[in-house]
């Protein structure tokens, strides 16, 4: 309200190019043809880099985790974007995900003339609901069969946390996740 | 406030209840005198447990921290609590706290009668601000003459934990601890 107030009462060009960004950025953004994150081109700036190990895939749920673990700046492997996790209980099942796509890259393939290697390790960074466990649960017993190393994001305290004020499950991840320091 | 009216305005006995509490929980309970947490006998209970692994030494800061591992049922070993951390801006150091009862530890001792073995693994669990972060690496460096295991607990996503609102080193230990489910 306060914005649509804004617009209207104030320079008239705000509002103008506010609409035409909106209509650009809805007409220009595709999703990328191999990782199905949001791009302005067929195979996205990560995709396409050739500093990325290509043999690594983080799979996450949505478009805006890529941008969270990129600003991390813990990654250097390329992303599959499921747009979607499993939920029965909302009657979500596979069918609108980009999971099939997600089996087909793991032999590799050739995409607008870039070469992708077979998938050596998928690391399933989907978040640990019940809905991204269950997703990364399927996922290892899908690809089970496949030769190909599955991995889950470690969890554990947040930075910051204190023992005291943890939850009895993240606690008990915290210990069995325990790393040797030396 | 409230609680005060309360006491005085209603029933004596329970003012008079509670105060004998208080009083009868200052003056009963002590600290073990194997891991100095709170204890109404000389050792602990989880000290003197038959069936704790007292080679496994988990270091916390405080009492409440050994109560919420205990909670989460993740943990068969004993503790060490150290009753501070090393915080320099507050003018904190190690002299009011239980550091150096921790390295006396690791030799093993006989306690009350106990046998206490020699400690084969610290399980690092100060929590992961920069003061738990310092007095893990303290005595990771401190230990490393001796012949144990120094582990941290893990950090990373803490349960029902979205991707997108974590924060970025969050991400990163996520990234990095990742686990082999495969």
């Amino acid at each position: 309200m306060r914005i649509a107030y804004h617009l209207v009462t104030t320079d008239e060009r705000i509002g103008t190019t506010l609409a035409r960004a909106i209509d650009e950025a809805l007409s220009n953004t595709a999703l990328c043809q191999v990782c199905f994150s949001l791009t302005e081109v067929e195979v996205c700036q990560i995709c396409s880099h050739p500093g990325r190990d290509r043999r690594v895939v983080c799979v996450v749920e949505k478009p805006a985790d890529v941008i969270a673990i990129e600003r991390s700046g813990g990654f250097g492997g390329v992303y599959h974007v499921l747009h979607g996790l499993w939920s029965p209980l909302k009657g979500m099942g596979f069918e609108k995900t980009k999971m099939a796509e997600l089996f087909r890259r793991i032999p590799g393939a050739e995409v607008s003339g870039m070469g992708f290697p077979r998938v050596e390790e998928l690391v399933l960074a989907t978040g640990t609901t019940v809905e991204g466990d269950a997703t990364a649960l399927y996922i290892a017993h899908s690809v089970k069969e496949e030769n190909v190393a599955i991995t889950r994001i470690a969890q554990g305290l947040p930075k910051g946390g204190e023992l005291e004020y943890a939850d009895e499950v993240t606690l008990s991840h915290a210990i069995s996740g325990r790393r040797t320091l030396r």
